[in-house]
């Protein structure tokens, strides 16, 4: 597995080889297998705490849309249609109205919102779904690309455009804590050009990462919808002044995908390597067994096991004795699991033991005494670590663009530069060089950021009405 | 809300009222709402314990059956062809063959397990899906009949008929225990009758249990499946002998209907009950608020509050200013909270405070200091006693079953008696009384009981060749 030979050839190798997923027999779908979904359970108790701090409540909607509701919302319909699976049959009957497999719930939650807020004083209301969508694909690439994938989407209303900005703002920014504080991958922040915004959203913001390729991923997306599906499903408020009202709508999700953001993140071409705080199992423990002293060896291993439990460290002892600890060193570092100790009986005679850091494959050697206080602080290390080094990367490959370096820069990674606004110059850019503006960067408050000189890719000068953008090819 | 003029009226007001589900404008189609999901996440937490326990891990498959994989199986697509919902478009094309939108997923996992399975050394083989599938439904019953359920199935490999039949018996006893346990439910294990089998399986098995109306509910299946999906997908291993077999298989499951299980079982006319084990806020502490005092009270139940929590209590402090105590006391009822302490001035002054218990609705008073550790030891009793109590009328309800009794009792409640096993037996009870055998129950080895005397529906008499069933109505 060689990253530099072949990035695509290694990323399904990691894939298939760690056992995060498989294709499946049914076009476009993937199954996620044990090693996979434990991550994605990692990340769903990671942002069930930011989803709640963010005053949403779990729910669930149903799977079927009818395409009446789809079509209510032009721009939406529109945008999804081309990607719908349709029941037109069910219980043995042709149905009289198509229901379409949710691509996204925006439509089916509305009819529900509109009938469940009636004042002022159910706003804001904040809900967040865990479900399967459904967007018809004939290209399978594991994790990134599925006609059906798992995600979460929140769907918020509140009595103010100001509000629901500030909504779409709050989790666009949670999204980015999560993104660097648990998945340790670094993203950079931004508004999508409309070309790219979501269909029925007044505006798309995104949290964009870079790959190991230099290419970017889309990782997340937050959206002012304003009041386009309340318009749409009459989701309306009786405000404080007496005045019926449409609400101001926000919604926000994240994805399997980020699974292969993170492969493409950390792994190298030993095989996956999982941040601790999405790692099942952050702690693989081998003993070195021989020919003697085995229950020695093995007794200090549950003995080290059951110190990092107490402190709500799962652990591994990989215990089996038809494989060689060499065997069981490749599954570690194949699986990715983010810390290793050998125990073996020489090492208990000598008073020290190994510990090997899956990051950087860095040896330790260490008294028996001390190896539950450093794998702990080792587990912070790393995690520290690898959003460093994943930041380097990203700030190493993003170059200040300029016209003439442009399309060798883009070749490498990110580009950052004037951008014109034309819609001509974004579609030029996709056809010539087969790239996209990924975002407008934002500042805190959400503004993007205007800036003088030429367009880094048609050279168009502007004084002050070109906007800062990164300009990407991208999975 | 009285559950003695109209149970099933009762039944849907709680649903509404207590904010738990409601109707979706998509025919047969459920919501969940916060309230209902919170009770469903609290389930998946004491399943996914047992659940692992048993060896199986969590994974996902895909939502779309090919059409093909669902025929393999002749039982299996007779059975479930009728409740399918078929997709024939997707992308804008018309399907050169039709997706099944999952009732179950016997067939697609199997096409996969075909693939992973090489050996006696990858069994026993278990996995385990939180899905939703879909049945179509015309007559909704919130929770308990929809068109999409949410459930999570199990599935396993192993290499011998005895393996696959243990596998079987474990999940069942475990899916009583769960019931019994978590959700104060108690339940009578027993096999299903051949018309009643899952379409595929060998045997089924399930647990029943009584609604305070006295119908039943099934509350989970375990399926012995035999070989017969193995055989039709090739899900084959090389055994120690050399020869490659066809694996025995297993598959479990259990849904969102127990909520409406749940709610059958504890709810009363003043709205929901739940078990402490399945409230996401076990206590809602209400402030007494009066014209001045009012900081010292909040304090007072900020400490309590704390406490609690250190306890890994979830404790709400309901102190909305713009409402009056009673309407706490009532949403507190209505919504189910299990335990409900009042903090008020006068009550800090006199050094007492009260606790009220959902379930018997009793006041207690006591001191202020002894509030948290009262409270811990009555949640205790309060999910013991709510079993006690459902165990008492399940007892009371069920009949010793007599042909001359029988038409009488089956109104009331269970009837356990004599079945002659004849199959138009069997069609009569249904056609004559709308009654069903809900199982023939099982000791601890899985054995069904053969009894003598007749038959308590059709009078045939036999000699050690009837079996012991339950009969009653059901959901």
């Amino acid at each position: 597995m060689q990253r530099s030979v072949d990035f695509s050839r290694w990323y399904q190798d990691i894939v298939l080889q760690a056992e995060l997923a498989d294709y499946s027999p049914v076009k476009g779908c993937m199954v996620i297998r044990p090693e996979g979904y434990a991550i994605w359970e990692k990340m769903q108790q990671h942002l069930n705490v930011r989803i709640r701090a963010a005053g949403a409540k779990n729910a669930y909607f149903p799977l079927f849309i009818p395409e009446s509701f789809l079509q209510k919302e032009a721009e939406h319909v529109e945008g999804f249609a081309p990607e719908c699976a349709v029941v037109t049959e069910a219980g043995g009957k042709h149905l009289e109205e198509k229901l379409i497999v949710r691509p996204t719930s925006e439509t089916i939650i509305n009819s529900m919102m509109a009938k469940w807020i009636q004042s002022y004083r159910d706003l804001p209301f904040a809900i967040n779904q865990w479900a399967n969508v459904v967007r018809w694909e004939m290209r399978t690439r594991l994790f990134l690309r599925t006609t059906e994938f798992l995600w979460q989407e929140g769907h918020t209303c509140h009595a103010t455009a100001d509000d629901a900005r500030a909504m779409t703002l709050r989790m666009l920014f949670s999204y980015r804590d999560f993104a660097e504080e648990v998945l340790a991958m670094p993203v950079i922040v931004g508004q999508k050009t409309d070309s790219e915004r979501f269909a029925g959203a007044d505006k798309t913001y995104c949290i964009e990462a870079m790959m190991q390729d230099g290419k970017a991923l889309q990782a997340g997306t937050s959206h002012d919808l304003g009041q386009h599906f309340s318009q749409a499903f009459g989701t309306m408020f009786l405000d404080r002044d007496g005045q019926k009202k449409h609400v101001f709508q926000t919604s926000w999700g994240v994805s399997t995908r980020l699974i292969g953001g993170l492969i493409m993140t950390h792994a190298d071409d030993q095989g996956m390597v999982l941040p601790p705080k999405v790692a099942a199992e952050p702690i693989v423990i081998v003993p070195i067994l021989g020919k003697v002293g085995n229950e020695r060896v093995l007794e200090a291993c549950q003995q080290v096991a059951a110190q990092l439990g107490s402190f709500g460290i799962e652990v591994r002892i990989d215990a089996d004795e038809t494989k060689q600890a060499g065997w069981k060193f490749a599954e570690a570092e194949l699986h990715g699991v983010p810390l290793r100790i050998d125990i073996g009986a020489r090492d208990l005679d000598r008073g020290s033991v190994t510990l090997v850091r899956r990051d950087t494959r860095e040896k330790l050697q260490m008294e028996l005494s001390q190896v539950v206080s450093e794998s702990r602080r080792l587990l912070g290390v790393m995690q520290a670590d690898m959003l460093a080094c994943a930041r380097a990367r990203l700030e190493t490959l993003t170059f200040a663009g300029a016209p003439e370096t442009f399309a060798q820069h883009i070749e490498q990674g990110f580009v950052r530069g004037a951008w014109c606004g034309a819609v001509a110059c974004e579609a030029s850019l996709k056809e010539q060089l087969k790239a996209t503006i990924r975002c407008l960067p934002i500042d805190d408050a959400g503004n993007v950021k205007y800036v003088d000189g030429a367009c880094v890719h048609c050279g168009t000068q502007s004084t002050g009405k070109s906007v800062e953008a990164i300009f990407a090819r991208s999975y």
